[in-house]
């Protein structure tokens, strides 16, 4: 275990680090992973990503500016786009719960960007013979601090994924509910409201309902990332932009943009863009926002879903996997149990980034690695969650079409169009005649005389109590 | 307005201050008034009976110490209880979003205790023939600080409300729900898992545990007492009790205790005692469990009640009014509903007072008032949604035997008990054959010909396939 | 008490009930008065103004669509402008914790309002000789339903008070913080990141950046308007539109937009309009974002102010009031603690809403109440903080330039800008050796031979250390 | 890949499925994969050990009830105890987002289990020659149901996180602060309330704060561990127990807590025990407790070190590794940092706890995952950080006491014992003169002439104004 073969010997400005002996990382890596034995979560797949096209933007552009020599730069560039690809990933060792700066983790992409450029340039040797190498701090990080490229970097990461990922997620599943809303555009059921028997709708408006939550959803999210897409990048360490050559920050930002395809800026003010993280709040927020509609449309599911005997039984969800250990023949609605789950968890994380996002002092929020986690995991879980209800429940729905139209009929609540023959009173009693004598509101109308008395007619009574007509009056 | 009439001039060690002529208070009330007009809110009524209590034994404690003298402590004595019986509410106009250690409200007392200690001593003359004043620095708040004294207050204030009011309400909860759950104790339904029909319940024993739910909250709230009833006082400033002769803490506390009738202690460690304010922290998550559970039960009620036609209508609420401003004769849960808005609100609080819980640093917590508020304000509110739901609700409740027995016998989990005959398997199969075919499980069975075979006698069957024997195995 | 005097007898649909003899309102408001007992909370005054708003409007809209005859609209309306006015708040006694549709206060405004427009018609006489009376669900409920109508209020109340209160507030605080950051954008101090000395900034860029905060604040506020503004009026019942006459909703929406400058808009789908409060939801979580931002200026400022012998004391607050009732001439950051526990309780407030923003089912979300006390609440909390961080901090804050200066100049990180001329790990050797000997980063370095060896001039090292360049690289 | 020896074919009650051919886990497991693609992640490890001990409890009492026979009984038993010790963890591959009641997770357990113990009955051959096999359901589930197995799981994976692993590492915190405070018991400095300067204390005694606070949470956690070993076990399906023997929970529990040494006990109420899920709501809200009382902590910890330079420097923290990837020589509060995203973790998963706890529906809460991770996880959280805490931070601070005693007699409000001889107004004013003319308060109160004049001895001033002293008046 400490044979010597195992392991090599790095140095830092602090001294000596025994790292092992394949690691492509070196001194700070490993003092960080000694340091920090807390959740033996890493950096989430789309943040390394995002951090390691950074690094190969700086290479070209350091490059083009005259702080990096072009054989350094392009090695650095090569290696940050295999890191980038995900080649590398077993080499970020490092826990979510470490300097809240996310220093660990820029100088572990520094250190096995700068070991791989360096071995790329294997052969080579500088002017005066001896092997050119790649420094970590002093190539690979030329003209960065980790106080904007690491923020920088989870700006990037949130922003792909909230619009290549769950924008698209959302969509799908609108179209889906849309689908189902065209669907079910006759199928007449009673409207519930308090739970109580209203007046009805079809089972397609609330679809379209459901549907346009979601592209509210998707609305809501866009009219945040304006915001999201600015980058701190070119503040370095404070937010003055001390040791960044003028014109880096904006020409790296505009590489990464063209190689991601993402709308992204630079910051308007970067003392904001680092001393606080209010765009990570937002976005965490309207995530919240997406969570808390699909609890509703999940919870409008399962209950319609309910049953098959003692419930709603309204609609059917495709049967996916046995539902109980003990009662044979039970099929539970798992994938919206699911999705209600995961709204639950979004809804924790959010309240982990507001308040990690409150916790700044001065020139930097040092709570980065935290947003990072909990905001890259809840895009993450919508996006599996929306697909998901789409795709193996939404898609699968079949309405009891009969049973719904009996409901429809059979709620008390029908007797509304009636207020403008007989008056709000008038109805309220035929209503609770109708309940108490188990008869149906017209029932219930024509043995209270109104239409004897010529209140209103039969044909206005067979009008105003068709329960399809009263949902598109 | 500006008449010299309505104001008078007072003054503070910063200068001076324009007064309401008929104000009880002061100076420094005076400016802290001035200073913070933001919300309308003030200190809850609790929260000053139980400052005004500290300084009403201060008085006779500082008294028995030769720190007052008998005459004016006598004085601040009785102004002090006036204070607390409510006499001169209105006296009391700073804003609950005040300075954070409460400091302007402690002021706002002594001030008040003072004009009227002052006022009482009214013809008294001192040795040297000036008349005898009560300053409210120097003898109201005599061997005390803000810091000590107004958390000590808030402590108190909420030990009170929790044990004399919330620990009761729920305890009329529970026995409102025990009554519940006697009378329904033969009343047989269908067990609900997933929102599924699952095996038979009796509505008996869901109302049991609804009352468990409120007796372990009693339960809870005991257990987080000790820690809640802990008091600062004797901190003083920063914790070391300076200015405040030894004894007097103790003996405050002891008088308080006594005429309350609560189990007041002294802080074990008085820096954690004013340095954090964890205490009040668990205490909220103590009340925010209670309202996760009166949410179950809430639900739980609304969803049973629902229907008439078209929901569960396993049980009938109480009537309290009209349910709808357009659709006639509709009733709506009411009292649930008010409920779950109360367990929204406390869940809400409790995030509050876990914020300002986080934020204190060094020798004191700066968010005192808004902790007192929220929590507070979270019993009360606690108190009335358990003693409404217990009074308007559950006393009233009726059930749809007929109905929940119906539900109990079509469910096709009641096949469950034939697993230990046929298996789990077969037993699945013969519930898909039920619901199929529209059959009741007795007769799937039969039909499969397991009791042909002589897998089971018809006697078992019939014994297994009794629902009221099944919510009693 | 129960002199017949003191109480008239009024009636609904359920029965009759008590009503006291001087109020507006009638049976179903008093109903509610008794239902529900709970926090003596009642509807913010910017809500009443609404829900009033929209019935004025809703009586024009009517009389024009023949739904009601000329002489009672024009009563309703004026009856309503006088409560939308504030005349008869004290008639609103209903308590927020009541039926989570509203329909209390939303009947409460209909009896109100039918009263005084009845009144209105004192001696008018109908065409069959009887007094004209004026309804409070067939007249000025009309086409309505508290379904549509109480969450429309909502929505108009809080984009009135988002748009025409808190932006200006936030706008009004972000000019002070600018003019701030003008005085101060030569202040030269250290930069602080992880609490630790970092290179310098000016005071101007900090207070500049925290101007970004509310600056991008009024933008994400706008950026959820659109989804805010927009009504669920014309839905009625279940979102249908059922009892409503076409294009009611339309120019009721039109009118209200008119008398009041919002830009109010039709719901886009009226079962997404009454089934859920996502557009609350996220607006409440925008609100939330502008808590912790303001969190972090007070938070900031306070520290900044700390001292003044024992802090950072870079710069002074106001004196606003003695800060202590024991430690005498102590004077504390009041107001950036009260806006602290402003942003605390917004924090709660959000968590509040967003749990009854996902309690919704089916056609309706009954939680509404407890969302608009949570949601109006916040808004007006962070408008008075806002504004009062602006006039009684912000604006009165003083420098202490020299001191900052000097810790500008002392920080070891403005070893920093010689990473290019020597390297990170020679010049992380400088800082050290600075601090241990307790040198100034110059004397550090020419004890060290940098210039002597020839590695950078004098000249450029005095330029490199220049601290007020390093602010502006 | 689609290669038939890299699969098999299983079957369940929904009919076939492919299952990889190494896979000791069956039909029910492999449709759970397929069907929750959601988060990548799996039950705690603490979890899946937890259910193995009540499978391979369960088998034992099994055959005791004859239930099982002996074989099968030791065969599954011995499986068990093989997955308890986490020897086939790779074999749990179903996603946290699952079905709500945990039954794809159960499933998982018996059909391992069954498989495992079938292999090791390899020849055995029943009395009818065939081989004797395992059935997940039928022998491994026997008398139990998910839906009181997999609750019951989870509270005895949380009793023994909380009680052997958080506990202790607190204690151990409190033990290495309790050292410093009894290290520091005479490093004299100021006290700060508000941030602003106030009378001293020691740092020993803030230590010895710290150390209550963490005691506290000891205390608060042990107060809550009655509800948490409560285990819903016997209750089955809904609470009634069907299909399980009398005296199996009971034999089980007694079981189970034997050989973990937990204080596990029966439910008291079967339909509380699987309905609810206040007990986990509960523990929760004490780790929430915890982490605000951490926050607290590392936030001082923090700003003690905060400097060298700039800061406040009373205390250095341990060197751990680099701080900064721009700026040389800095060293960062960096466990402290990592303690405060633990801190905000905590909370957040807190959040989902509470909202999956409010999330039941009559007789089973099917947000049990979700729950469970976050239980679990911020238990191990705050273990991990706890200790951390102690060993690299803590246990390695060291005082700058020279500094310390500067502050403190630097304060103004060392002024405050003279209170009791000048009064509180006077003693205001030399405060105020110390300030404005930089003088000490000793000085300033000579000046003033209050020795002069007799109204104290100078010896009286001495004592008075000696800092250590009035750190224990």
């Amino acid at each position: 275990m400490t044979d010597s073969a195992e392991y090599r010997i790095e140095h830092d400005s602090m001294g000596e680090v025994r790292v092992p002996a394949h690691a492509k990382w070196r001194a700070q890596t490993q003092r960080a992973v000694e340091n920090f034995p807390v959740s033996g979560q890493r950096l989430e797949r789309a943040h390394i990503e995002a951090l390691a096209r950074i690094k190969a933007a700086a290479a070209v552009v350091n490059a083009r500016l005259g702080v990096l020599d072009e054989e350094r730069a392009e090695a650095i560039r090569a290696a940050a786009e295999e890191v980038a690809r995900g080649d590398w990933d077993e080499h970020f060792p490092v826990d979510v719960f470490q300097t809240g700066s996310g220093t660990s983790s820029n100088m572990n992409m520094n250190e096995v960007v700068a070991t791989l450029a360096t071995e790329r340039l294997g052969g080579a040797r500088g002017a005066s013979g001896e092997p050119v190498t790649v420094h970590p701090n002093d190539h690979v990080n030329a003209s960065q601090s980790s106080n904007d490229v690491f923020p920088s970097s989870l700006h990037i990461a949130a922003t792909a994924a909230v619009a290549a990922d769950l924008v698209p997620a959302l969509e799908h599943l609108a179209g889906s509910l849309e689908t189902k809303a065209s669907e079910f555009a006759e199928v007449v059921k009673s409207g519930r409201t308090h739970l109580m028997d209203a007046t009805p709708v079809t089972l397609g408006q609330e679809f379209g309902g459901y549907a346009a939550q979601m592209r509210y959803g998707v609305e809501r999210l866009r009219a945040s990332l304006p915001r999201l897409a600015e980058l701190p990048l070119g503040g370095t360490a404070v937010g003055t932009g001390i040791n960044t050559p003028p014109g880096f920050a904006a020409a790296v930002i505009e590489e990464v943009a063209r190689t991601t395809g993402l709308p992204l800026t630079e910051a308007r003010d970067h003392f904001e863009a680092q001393g606080a993280r209010d765009a990570l709040v937002e976005t965490s927020g309207q995530l919240r926002t997406v969570a808390v509609g699909l609890t509703k449309v999940s919870n409008d599911l399962r209950w319609m879903a309910s049953g098959p005997r003692t419930g709603l039984a309204e609609i059917a969800l495709p049967d996916l996997q046995p539902g109980s250990s003990i009662m044979p023949g039970k099929v539970n609605p798992v994938i919206p149990e699911a999705v209600l789950m995961v709204a639950a968890q979004v809804t924790g994380n959010d309240a982990t980034v507001a308040t990690a996002g409150a916790a700044g002092n001065f020139e930097l929020n040092v709570m980065l690695p935290v947003m990072a986690k909990n905001l890259l995991e809840s895009v993450r879980l919508l996006t599996n969650a929306s697909r998901l209800l789409a795709d193996r429940t939404v898609d699968g729905i079949t309405a009891n079409a009969e049973r719904a139209r009996t409901y429809a009929e059979s709620s008390p609540s029908v007797v509304t169009p009636l207020n403008k023959y007989i008056g709000y009173e008038n109805a309220a009693a035929v209503a609770k005649k109708a309940l108490a004598e188990e008869l149906t509101i017209r029932e219930a109308v024509l043995r209270s005389g109104y239409v004897e008395r010529g209140e209103l007619t039969r044909e206005q009574l067979d009008e105003a109590l068709d329960v399809l007509r009263m949902t598109h009056p």
